[in-house]
């Protein structure tokens, strides 16, 4: 098995692409499917201030290093979300990281504690508001993200998605036919709404390869998934969609590019709901707390859903994650 | 496990509308759920005259049944395709279905043979035109439908295609994003371009159910699948569906009829090709041939895609099925 650029050993071998790398050869072909991906869906332009949304996982450090090498002024935002022991193991593995590979090129990291600053963890939200933990952790930090871009004036908001995590989003939203979430699954999607851009360079690399590549660059990630995320619907779809790649390599990738070639433009038709950027919706009016733009709520009253879950879960009695994981069987 | 109708011992199961019916309410069920769906689609309306095409199999001589059941007006058509002792078995069972079944209801069989009309056979269209033999047939019995329901004057010809079916290739073309096929995926398509309305009264049913009808009713079928349809990629998508059906009885019919409700009207902007029923394509031609409508062939003569592959096809030298079962591995 030899590299398909330099001929010598290679370390990887891409079954979709008919390719194999050195580890050198491996890595560019990395940056260069984020540069490619970056110029096609222009998520990016030449002196714009990006932010980093990093979780500790591979694809999202990956994604800080890959945008560092190439050059672009990228600071990371780490969000804890008092997830027990999983989330002070993630916080380490971002700093780590941060001092071994973004500081010394002149990046910052932006932390936000939920509990500190809004007086709760993501257990106790989805206990208190009876959302499930993925939901209540997704509204978070949708908040969260858009607070520090917002706040610190970047460009754009960048997430580490990969091509796995985004076939198996689409793929569960087609088998539900679930034609809002349809239409808004695009890679990048335009300030609007008082939101910023949005983009996920990473949408070329399937999840083996961004764990290739912090293998091979040397950077330690949180390997485990989320505890509260075991046995989610999300983890069903990607199992069935690799099953699938198994059989048909390359089919992943054709079903989620075909998706953005042949069909989204076709459910694109509705304004963004609340608490997304996007197309324009006139109909939308500012929080009276936190001043983001809402439909309000069922009341009647101008509260968006992050201010409704973070002041029902605030005023909660703290969950511990031990006693949900049990809660959940 | 007790009949949800009359709570007498039942003899199926059907998990995804959770309830169980003894024999005479599983039949009664399978003849509403076709009424439901030949009223909701619009697919026949009183005094219609039916032309259903039977393939000796399961599904399609429940629906010739249950249409003659429920006092439709409803006649047989089966086209003999050449393939080998599949094809003689399949038209044993038609013949003995008639006899026993439609025969004694005064309905008619019209049997066409392919070799005897038009000189070639499935096996032999495969190999002289290049095209999967799945492919050839299609083609093959749409043409000889069509041209059926035109020569007899009926209002509508129907297929047994049931959920399952539709199911699968509704995710076949999902995961391609085929949106021609896309927009045409329907249980109804109206008659145009010279070409009779088509319907699938059982899409509300299982394949499970069909058999289980078929049993309990007395109807012998043929149970093999065509042998030149073994490993093609419609089996797949069935057995991808099937997990995840055994997993969340219901996302099957969740699927197929979300995929109606919410987005077919979506990918239906375009107007119907060649050789088939819908919207009005006022680009197409009279073949020169048979008379259908077309776009023409590439060289600019006005053959249409069946002329095409019939005369290539009657001209080739007989191809027994046997062989081509070893050519395809």
């Amino acid at each position: 098995m030899k590299c398909r650029v330099c001929r010598e050993p290679a370390v990887i071998d891409i079954r979709r692409h008919n390719a194999n790398f050195c580890s050198d050869h491996f890595m560019r072909y990395c940056r260069d499917q984020a540069t490619k991906t970056i110029k096609e869906f222009e998520m990016a332009h030449q002196g714009d201030r990006l932010l980093v949304a990093v979780s500790g996982g591979k694809d999202s450090l990956a994604l800080w290093d890959i945008l560092l090498e190439l050059g672009w002024d990228v600071d990371g935002l780490y969000v804890g979300l008092g997830i027990g022991d999983y989330s002070d193991v993630s916080g380490d593995y971002v700093r780590s990281f941060f001092e071994a590979f973004a500081e010394p090129r002149g990046a910052k990291l932006i932390e936000v504690d939920l509990r500190a600053t809004h007086g709760y963890d993501v257990p106790t939200a989805s206990v208190a508001t009876g959302r499930t933990p993925c939901s209540a952790c997704g509204l978070s930090k949708r908040h969260l993200f858009d607070a520090a871009a917002r706040d610190g004036a970047y460009d754009v908001l960048l997430t580490g998605h990969n091509l796995d995590d985004e076939a198996a989003v689409l793929y569960g939203n087609v088998m539900r036919w679930q034609v809002d979430y349809l239409a808004r699954q695009r890679p990048m999607l335009a300030a609007g709404n008082g939101f910023p851009k949005k983009a996920k360079p990473l949408v070329r690399l399937s999840e083996r390869e961004t764990a290739a590549y912090c293998v091979l660059r040397g950077i330690d990630y949180q390997v485990d998934e989320c505890p509260m995320a075991v046995g989610n619907r999300h983890l069903e779809y990607k199992n069935a969609l690799g099953a699938a790649e198994e059989a048909s390599p390359g089919m992943k990738q054709a079903f989620y590019f075909g998706y953005l070639r042949e069909a989204v433009d076709l459910f694109a038709t509705r304004p963004a709901p609340e608490g997304e950027a996007g197309e324009a919706n006139t109909s939308l009016i500012p929080c009276d707390t936190c001043g983001s733009p809402t439909n309000g709520d069922p009341s009647g009253a101008a509260t968006c859903a992050f201010c409704r879950l973070s002041q029902r879960s605030a005023a909660a009695e703290p969950v511990p994650v031990e006693l949900l994981k049990t809660r959940r069987r």
